[in-house]
């Protein structure tokens, strides 16, 4: 943390934003000569909080310097995480294709597009049982019976299921039927829910928030990593802006960047992002390329019937053939020593 | 909503647009004779999903038409809501005052800073118990034991208060000692909660999501008011936006946007949009300006001892100034006519 | 600037960022002791480029310090700029009404709402002759006939008169006529123009860029100060943003902060950040609240007939209605003894 | 266009709203039956000015349903335009590549760069001689001199070359020396400078603006094409956003609804969207993924010492190996039957 301090800063005052510096327990050190006098804050643990030190008298600002998040980070950790789920590892440099309906509507329905992607590419099956939506009037998912439903297609597929919890009076319902548990992107600042995923033995997938930056996003993961799960996998899913042509805009650059700083698997949701079905092959080959670990995409076999979220919902045969190219682009990208890459798992 | 086909759609394509419509129990208008055709979809209640239909062949846009909450809406209950705490009524045309420290953090904090409140015209206190803080390193709130400190407020001022709820799990516990629960910005669109305060006796204040769009935020309080709970305060608090000078951007026209759409009350929370003291008095000026209910303001007595947020929290000495401005603006709009104002309570 | 180091740079990494410091001629003063090195650089006179020195090996980041601009700021001049218009004196703790229809249509138009703006308490007309509009199938303008009516209302009115340039072809020809000249949000960062609006001896008004930052939009008033017309007016219309219920978002705490970093004086426009005239009253009053030296207003007598910008355009008598309400406003923050008040002019 | 009336519109509202329309030359057409009336506007050309009916009584809201531009859609032209360059073929289904520094400095750098990026791939030269800049104290380009060091790259390494123009006044000795003129994204509705482009026999690449949306981006190249220049490049450079880990946020899906919308070619600018070397590969390999025609990526063979933005230039050798990875996927995507693809020209 670094202090810079008024042009016209008097000694005392300087004096007195060390002091309390030092009362807080860290090193003040002066930086003098210039313009103006900047003091920088050393401290060996934890992140300082500037609003300690903005309020005093003769500070013009106070800028922060390291990151805030331990756990998750690539400096406490070198090496990237892997997350075994059945057979499947995540993030190990191949990609893995989770798809499946965004809400579980019924048995039909599951098996048929489970059967589905289970053909084309997937291996992990997605679907909401509980599902967070905008308005009380719109359907709000099966709940249970659509955990039952989700446990058959792991039987009778052999996929493992990723699903949505979104309380603690139905995390371990739902964590008993899941193989991954998601937590949504409206709740990445339920710290209650954080600090419950943290204490599940399963995998967790936290999507990123509508409007988080990459420290906050990784500051939650570090809530779960903090109780004791280190099974994390961080899903981006597109960011609001004013851009009015997509659902959300899709954050690329996140890719590297989380990959830099983090040892956490990094998953996309193309259809999220889209909103629109006819963006989902794009965006969805423009993560791949930029290095994601794998893909989450929402297929149905009937989309204009879909009780949510039907016009981002692949087709059974689009899906197919997204998976063809990506597979193939990651094939082509390991090939080509691509740090990303590796052939579909 | 309104369907718009492609400028080469056959008549087959929609037609079967049409049946689509007619086939979910509405009533399908085509508007012909222009460069396209489109076709308005009729219907009495609830909110049509448009990813039923864009999904269609021949179809180029849906758009929605009519606003989907009911509840909230001013359509529906043309007259202000008004909330009852003890002797202030908020919502009437009056301006009302909550104010005290981000946090709970001892007694003797708390009750000096009430004194402090109280006098300069409060007639709310506010402070957290349970924080929702970015990291899991920061300061979490006291928990019950700052309840009951809050507990204290109110019986040796009698002001009543206002704090925060985080979970399910602690919900009974904060609603048996808060006079107003508070559900705050990142769990605007925490559904389970919504639901919880909605089967709650007392009065919720919801905080708009950093993320979220008027709509949205009104959709939210259906949630609750659904549920049966009425007395719902609406808190505008800045949304996240490309500017850099301030914590977030106070959308200000939300003001009179929410008066208009809605017979909730708005308050503004000018300190957290803020996030800087300097700003505070501008950013309530402004507020109460454009029409809002009253603010919720941070004030520390030692800001640069606060264990949350000291840089956006006045000193008492401030907050007396400021309640001596808006005040003095609440009776000049009052006097004036204009619908916002009101001396404060 | 502030270079933050990795972890594990070498002393090595280290001195090769020094000497590349010192060899662009500034000095380095390495902070060191805590988790990493940081170095800071000293100079004594313009910006730094971070650019430099972010691509050296070891580098993390690199942060800049202090400000970029330096003849709009108030550190150099800490009185405020009062520009003269006539009888007119903008920044002076005075409120300056200025109003008129967005575009020049023909002199009947421009006359009826010239004399109605006036009565209503306007002491600046506006009118644009040059529009600069988002599709080339919408009307244009007037240009140098729009100008001279423009001439007829001074001069039967005794207004002064602001109006847009859009290009240096025709910066002469609006300089002839106009008292003030306009830059729009669009041009703000067109160089070229505001280079030769520093080459004018008329006041210029710059309205902030959509996506701009207080730190871009002060440089862009350096380009037309370091010319050497020091005769400013900042104009805040509002920061595109993911809210839709507004046309643009009203930054509010840019009137806090513009006073305090700069001595121009800064106008408020509503009807560009509200879009829709129901939010225009509302906005003003915010906006004159929070310290705004003036308010630029489209006003309209057909507003349904108007060739652009009908929406947000007042009813001559809303504009009269408006013109009561801030005046008063504008009077008692005065009378209370609040900076940014005074009379109408 | 849709009018969507009030819930208790009366019938004498409604048929002032069908009277305005029809005064204008539209044909109104009432869709009567559900919660609440709205009229549709259908018309034969141009598009229609929504504020000229928003602000009649009765009117909840006005919502466009059109695009507003011709000769830029595909719906106009189905085929693509292809731009030629010498034996350069922008647009065509191969991809483009062109490099350079930001600035020209002086021949020794240029020479030096063009022929490193000549070797790795590149087949336009890029490089400013007039430079858009945030600060009047920043280096603004060699002007002429620049313009003549770039044709030497034109004549000593057969390079086409692209080069950005500010101003009207500097149009023509720009257009002398350039192969292809860029319009910035600052200037991106500086509508004088793109009539004056359209006047133009040379192709016009148009940055996107930082704020534009993708109608807005396409209605400033309809400028252009309506002064009879048809050669245009559109080219997606990222967007300001909320998020702070890149220079801007790089709008992915810009590309297939640019091509879906219009016959134009995309180009990526990596380097500006990203803002740090470290993300251009990434980048670039999304952009191509997704679509783009080709990228311009900025280039310099020692970034330390570049005069601006040397942070996000690669060195010659990264491109090099960008150059070999892009190529790769190109032809890979070509062979895999993919639109965008191709191999590197």
């Amino acid at each position: 943390m670094l202090i810079v301090m008024n042009k016209n800063a008097t000694q005392a005052t300087i004096d007195a934003v060390v002091a309390a510096i030092e009362k807080r327990g860290y090193i003040a050190r002066p930086i003098e000569g210039g313009e103006r006098v900047s003091i920088g804050i050393l401290h060996n643990k934890g992140s300082v909080d500037a609003s300690h030190f903005s309020a005093l008298p003769g500070v013009k600002e106070v800028i922060p310097v390291t990151r805030p998040y331990k756990l998750v980070s690539r400096e406490v950790q070198p090496f990237n995480t892997i997350i075994q789920v059945g057979d499947i590892r995540i993030g190990q440099g191949t990609l893995t294709m989770m798809a499946g309906p965004c809400a579980v509507e019924s048995e039909t329905q599951v098996m048929t597009i489970a059967e589905q992607v289970k053909k084309a590419g997937a291996v992990i099956f997605r679907g909401g049982a509980f599902k967070p939506r905008t308005s009380p009037y719109s359907f709000q998912g099966l709940g249970e019976a659509g955990l039952k439903i989700l446990a058959k297609v792991r039987e009778n597929f052999g996929l493992p299921v990723i699903t949505e919890v979104m309380d603690d009076e139905s995390f371990s319902l739902v964590e008993a039927y899941a193989d991954i548990i998601q937590i949504g992107t409206r709740n990445m600042q339920n710290f209650s829910l954080l600090r419950r995923a943290g204490r599940s033995a399963k995998p967790v997938m936290l999507k990123r928030g509508m409007a988080a930056t990459i420290d906050e996003w990784l500051m939650a993961a570090e809530y779960i990593l903090e109780e004791g799960n280190t099974q994390v996998i961080l899903c981006e899913r597109g960011v609001r802006t004013f851009v009015n042509h997509s659902r959300n805009t899709l954050d690329i650059s996140a890719i590297p960047v989380v990959r830099r700083e983090s040892h956490l698997p990094i998953l996309v949701d193309p259809s999220h992002a889209a909103g629109i079905r006819d963006q989902v092959l794009p965006l969805s080959l423009a993560a791949v390329a930029a290095g994601a670990h794998g893909l989450i995409v929402e297929v149905h076999h009937k989309p204009e019937d879909a009780m949510s979220d039907g016009a981002q919902s692949l087709y059974p045969s689009q899906f197919q053939y997204l998976c063809r190219k990506v597979e193939a682009m990651a094939r082509f990208l390991s090939e080509n020593g691509e740090p990303p890459a590796g052939g579909v798992q």
